[in-house]
């Protein structure tokens, strides 16, 4: 037990994975639903996601992508005509064979025999495929490239094991795709949406990341390179934040997306895909969170600045709102990150003591008490999110107001670097297997972090590989793209390699 | 065929239902997918439903409701627990009965024997039922009361005959979920939203239309009443555009939502959900396109003004180019609805013609023909989409920037208007049922609208009321809200009722 009493509980030291679940429970983001593996997203976690969304979406819209909206059913025929998709993806679709229920003759209700589809459309788990079939009839000479759509949509991967937002059957993400005329132009494509994922998560989320690229064995089905973001969650653990493939001609020859050009000459696009989802929640959470529960970053943050009125009686509460009423409207009128600060009153019926901690519960950056000595000292009552729950700092109205932006800066500043030092101080490299087997040790709770060492792909399948990573629960996550020339021997192989990995376990 | 030469083809005279199909075509909306009755909706459509959206979602979080997002799977026993509800979607549902698939010793791709779900699943086609269970576990007290909820969403229901946008299997919408503790709570929330509906439809979309009540068996499969918004199509038909249900305390007591009040007495929430669709951007084009293709009202045009350059050679280009940059900038810092006005330069290489003949076909506003005699003369040629497409008018540069908003403003209330009139010259009463065959006559596509008549609600599942009816091919859209207090002989029954209601062709 933790000898300072908390806002949650168990503590992360107590158990992490409980503490993840009670930070979810005591900030009502989401809950689990009857149906296997599938979240509720309750309205202060779809608040976050909104946010997400519309930041993210101003990006790609400005990197020149439309929006459109694809069929959730695939066909399967359609699901088949890309070797390497299939075999990634039909081991985990929810199967769509029938149109029609009826009852049956001991009253039950059960899927109509006689309306049983010719052929069985999945639940897309990804859109290629059925994107892929409508770019091959839109596109048809180099005129028509690049095609640079995107889509916000449901998808779903049957799941065995679901933690809310990390991994469930049914997720919310957007899925971009794109075709181009040349491998280069396609490439850089590629890179250009990791660098936007990159800066989404750096910038808006105040989650630092590395950029990687995948190994073979860990790329989307059907790609020949994937791209990823990684990020360090707060045990040490990874978490793969979003990716982009660079498909190359596969979906391209598989789809029959072929161009003619300037000479007539008819060859296959080269195409691209990139996603983040609400798993990118999960990793807000995973990284600023603490023993009293959520932590925003005011970027994303549905209320940035909650007032909570402190009375004793009714005539004070009666001057207390008045106050509020006026305050809160000064403040909305102050901008931050381009758009109006978002200020909130709480209203509810609750003694100051449960607001104050139902505020830092919801992760809300800014949290200013207000009651008569406040007002008539003109010294409002100040906490940070991000410091002590208990630690507050004394304001003029006045600057509070002019000072709400640069407060909500600083707090967004703080959690990003917090974070990038955390990332640091468990970032270690290792010469040697041995090095890395202590480093990890077999608690799979201890918080160790990334380790870096050079690494051989050719050996990336050998069973000896397989085996001594299994065993030590480590993932091999990528291969960081801000490396340098050096080279130095594979742990794995002792060849000499110029291959850097990191190892790690990961969510 | 028409003496005039139109930018598509046939006419609406010509064929009313392939021209709707050639609006979408040329305006680029959506297509077709090989998934059974399923459209792909594409980047010019799918920018009209984001500003659909946009306006809508402010005005549901302006009304207090928040946003969530449910599984969008529903068990079969889930479904079972309202009976009505169950009779009104089982016929038309997509059933998912595995969960992976496998090839078979014939090589083929199947859903594996092994991996049946003990329950299938649905996908939704709407959610009160998941809704409603999971309301039964957030509410307990009367202060947990009302829960007011929101979620945009795909749905799915079976359809066999499907059109674009107007019908398909799979389709977006929103769809609002609330409880309350009270029936006059609920029935005001029921009515309030109706009202939003209108506000979206005459205010945004400049489609006039009647709020009204449905009749018994037209109500929403589990409602105590279904409100609706009809609106008139240029062929006189009816097009239902929205529904908000009053659901009492059916959905409340057969999902056990029930709460505590403050004498710790026990009873059923009142519930209500109300919902519109991507139907709306078919209403939009019924209501307001010509034989030149698509026309969009201003508030939901994704480009409001295009700038088009018209060049002789490449040293015109570059100066009509520079000049068309600055106008740009000029316009997009004008303020129409809250917003700024969205303007975009045509850069095709097509020919001035084609560039002029696309705009109109993708419905903008405002167009602007800009070459060097024009901006020598400082006279810019400025044509309306809903004027005929030839008809221009010369106006300064300064005015233009000047008067943006205005003009755009006109042409938003020209266009209600227009629809406005032309539903009330398509509007009639009969007094028997012999002016009401008369009106109709036999041939579907003649167009004569809403015909109002007194009706008894007590002989509508009558076998003679259903077999003229469908004789007729008309339905019983609604009983308008706005009635006076009169009464009159029904002309089924002949008894004297005070309930009027609209009898039309529908969509």
């Amino acid at each position: 037990m933790s000898s300072k009493k908390n806002a949650i509980a168990p503590t992360r030291s107590e158990n992490f994975s409980e503490w993840y679940q009670a930070v979810i429970k005591a900030a009502d983001l989401a809950e689990h639903s009857a149906v296997r593996g599938c979240m509720i997203i309750k309205p202060w976690g779809y608040a976050i996601w909104e946010l997400i969304q519309k930041n993210l979406d101003k990006m790609i819209k400005d990197t020149g992508h439309d929006n459109v909206y694809f069929p959730m059913l695939i066909p399967l025929s359609y699901l088949q005509k890309e070797a390497a998709h299939v075999d990634g993806f039909a081991k985990e679709c929810a199967v769509v064979t029938h149109y029609r229920l009826e009852t049956n003759d001991a009253g039950e209700l059960v899927p109509a025999p006689d309306a049983k589809l010719s052929e069985p459309y999945i639940i897309r788990p990804t859109s290629e495929t059925v994107i892929g079939t409508a770019m091959a009839s839109w596109i048809n000479s180099y005129k028509d490239l690049p095609v640079k759509i995107n889509q916000w949509a449901n998808v779903m991967r049957w799941e065995m094991r679901t933690r809310l937002f990390l991994r469930t059957s049914e997720f919310l993400w957007q899925e971009g795709h794109t075709a181009h005329a040349t491998e280069e132009e396609a490439m850089s494509e590629t890179r250009m949406m990791l660098d936007v994922y990159e800066t989404l998560a750096q910038d808006y989320l105040a989650i630092p990341v590395i950029k990687g690229e995948k190994t073979p064995s860990e790329r989307f089905p059907g790609a020949v390179n994937t791209y990823c973001i990684e990020a360090m969650m707060q045990d040490g653990k990874a978490l793969q934040a979003g990716t982009s493939h660079f498909l190359g001609q596969n979906f391209s020859s598989a789809y029959s997306i072929a161009f003619a050009d300037k000479n007539q000459q008819r060859s296959f696009a080269w195409t691209t895909s990139w996603g983040v989802s609400t798993r990118l929640i999960g990793a807000l959470i995973l990284t600023h969170s603490d023993d009293d529960g959520l932590v925003l970053p005011p970027v994303v943050a549905p209320v940035q600045v909650i007032l909570i009125p402190v009375a004793m009686n009714a005539d004070d509460l009666s001057s207390v709102m008045e106050y509020c009423e006026v305050l809160v409207k000064d403040l909305r009128a102050q901008k931050y990150h381009d758009d109006f600060v978002r200020v909130s009153i709480d209203k509810t019926d609750e003694r100051a003591g449960t607001k104050f901690w139902n505020a830092v519960k919801k992760g809300i950056p800014l949290r200013v008490e207000i009651g008569m000595r406040e007002i008539n000292a003109d010294l409002l009552s100040i906490s940070r999110r991000d410091n002590p729950a208990k630690e507050k700092k004394q304001m003029k109205r006045a600057d509070v107001v002019s000072d709400v932006a640069v407060l909500l800066n600083e707090i967004q500043d703080a959690l990003l670097k917090r974070a990038t030092a955390f990332k640091a101080q468990h970032t270690f490299h290792v010469n040697t297997l041995d090095e890395l087997e202590k480093a990890f040790g077999d608690d799979e709770a201890h918080c160790c972090g990334f380790a870096t060492a050079y690494f051989d792909f050719a050996v990336e399948n050998n069973p000896a590989t397989e085996e001594k990573l299994k065993k030590m629960k480590l993932t091999i996550r990528c291969m960081p793209l801000d490396r340098d020339a050096t080279t130095g021997h594979c742990i794995f192989s002792d060849n000499v390699v110029n291959t850097k990995v990191i190892f790690a376990r990961a969510y």
